[in-house]
């Protein structure tokens, strides 16, 4: 094999497909990056059998080939390389040489025979929405997926569609984040739970602007994202995801108007007197027309008060501080509205659109504390 | 005790003197930082008990007092409060409250009567030069300390004032890195070995301009810089500093002028064949006209050319690749001049004004294996 191409086009390439090298593996191939230069174009392809990133690049074929490279050390050079053109030439025993201006590395690869390719999806009607857009709705909820594998289910999450309306739920049996997104055709039901990994590595290769799309297949078992010229194959997580509907009762005691930013930096300040793995919770004492928040750790003790437009009853009522903060960061909103019922019913963070919920469950705390 | 002054000078201070706050101590009064009010200044203080760093912060007295308050939780509770004054307030039992805007802490902190001031140092016939300069030759010489503590001497660094030049050396068995710098005054002979840890603290806390001076003090124990209000004290390191004179002779068989950028490169991309703890050699081989750089690991091998000029004999030796990339970064000139005597004897990397020199040993290698 005999490719040459710019140093900018091959990082791009090995940054993307890179996402999809297994970190820990037995099987030492996974850890490579295929180059196939078999056709008349360079593809570059990593897979960790869950997940699969393929991508196409501009350069020229002089032979034909493919080789399996060692994918840190192939990418650390790539990266290290002035910025010219790059020549790749491998022989029959797989000894591979990287050629840029005077710059010569010799290294030996594998044979591109022994790769797992990505699976073959048949791709037909593509769901589609902008770069922008999926990777806000996956900024937006990936946060409260579950980092345990005790409930598979939980560690991805839920994308339904329902005609124009796609729904992503992710939960960790304490919150709930769900977002409602338009999109600009009509599908036909799907219901799919994806992976929360392959969700943040697409997150990551996307660039991530508005006049650019990615299309979306789904299969029984697969989901397929196609954007540029790369393609990204997920296995998607199987079962039953949990029903939520029971749990969004739009019935509440307390409503409450604040600022989004007092209430965030407030609740971060008071964290600092929690150290990692103390459940001390925030206390929220709702009065008329004002919210005063209280910690309490052995370090010391923190209280402020937010003005707030409050409709119902008084509440006093605590939170994991990190919840909060996890979904306050993500409303771009200026001013939110919760609703409560009592200290043990959840709290919901919603706006009138319906474009967002998050339930966030209350914790219990010594009131004699306080 | 109680004060009022702005977030923004209580940051400014607190960042200061942290840096003098040790990380592990089995004295708990050490990890606070001093607020000492008891006079018509509100001063803070850090003393790990070799280096003390003390600043002086604008503020209102309301009420004179001294408070030690743990200097992590202090400093995270100042960085974390909203941009405006802040109101500091003690009483008798050390409980201390901490308020800005609606928000309120309290900590417990510990009687200021139990804290080890900075020793008190009589200053006389300061040294002064500006804080860019301080802050550039320590850049420029401290990654050559030995991190070991087997010869506390090279732990430190070499100041050594000469009339209206001071010496700056560090060494740490393998390379020796020298900078020379003009006074704009002369100065009595002195020679003090500084503790490498004194001077990374101090060029973090230096604001590092060129229009303004940091005022140095000599005695036998002690060195003290001071800079706009803030005053560090450190031990000096005790002993004879090892003597370099005799290793810097002026005799060579090749000398080589080289693109610094060009070499830089080059040694930094054949480092990435070099696993961490894994010492292999960069090898050069200079021929008229040319060096040929080669590095060869079980990650596999790679080569490279640079133009050079060269005056003198060919040779072929090997360094290890951090030592020349710590010494070519430091170096601002975009051609450096290197002179080598043979394989076994140390290279030196020197300018003609005699500003810096960087003595680098080179390692054997193993002809064959190239």
């Amino acid at each position: 094999m005999k490719l040459i191409c710019s140093k900018s086009n091959l990082l791009y390439g090995v940054n993307t497909v890179s996402k999809a090298v297994p970190t820990r593996t037995t099987m030492a191939i996974l850890e490579c990056i295929l180059i196939d230069a078999s056709s008349n174009e360079i593809k570059l392809t990593a897979n960790d059998m869950e997940l699969g990133i393929e991508t196409v690049i501009d350069g020229t074929i002089e032979e034909n080939g493919i080789i399996a490279l060692d994918a840190k050390i192939f990418s650390d050079i790539v990266r290290k390389l002035p910025d010219n053109d790059v020549v790749i030439e491998t022989d029959d025993s797989f000894k591979t040489t990287i050629t840029c201006e005077k710059a010569k590395f010799n290294i030996v690869g594998k044979s591109g025979e022994d790769f797992s390719y990505i699976p073959y999806i048949e791709r037909k009607e593509p769901i589609t929405m902008s770069q922008f857009t999926l990777k806000e709705v996956i900024r937006q909820t990936i946060f409260s997926i579950s980092d345990n594998d005790n409930n598979k289910l939980m560690t991805g999450e839920l994308f339904e569609i329902n005609e124009n309306q796609l729904k992503v739920v992710s939960l960790d049996g304490h919150r709930v984040s769900i977002r409602n997104i338009q999109l600009n055709s009509s599908y036909d039901y799907k219901k799919v739970v994806v992976p929360g990994k392959t969700l943040q590595e697409i997150s990551k290769i996307i660039p991530g602007t508005t006049d650019e799309n990615v299309d979306i297949f789904l299969t029984g078992n697969h989901i397929v994202f196609e954007f540029n010229r790369t393609t990204v194959v997920s296995r998607l997580i199987e079962g039953e995801y949990l029903r939520i509907e029971q749990m969004l009762s739009s019935d509440y005691e307390t409503k409450i108007k604040i600022n989004k930013r007092e209430l965030l930096s407030c609740i971060d300040r008071a964290t600092l007197l929690v150290k990692e793995g103390d459940k001390k919770p925030i206390i929220m004492n709702v009065t008329e027309g004002n919210m005063e928040l209280k910690i309490q750790s052995f370090i010391g003790s923190m209280n402020e008060d937010i003005d707030i437009e409050k409709e119902g009853k008084d509440i006093l009522i605590g939170f994991n501080p990190k919840f909060f903060i996890d979904a306050l960061r993500v409303i771009d909103d200026e001013e939110v509205t919760l609703y409560m019922v009592n200290p043990k019913a959840p709290c919901f963070i919603k706006d009138d659109q319906g474009s967002y919920i998050y339930l966030i469950l209350p914790v219990n705390f010594n009131n004699v504390a306080n």
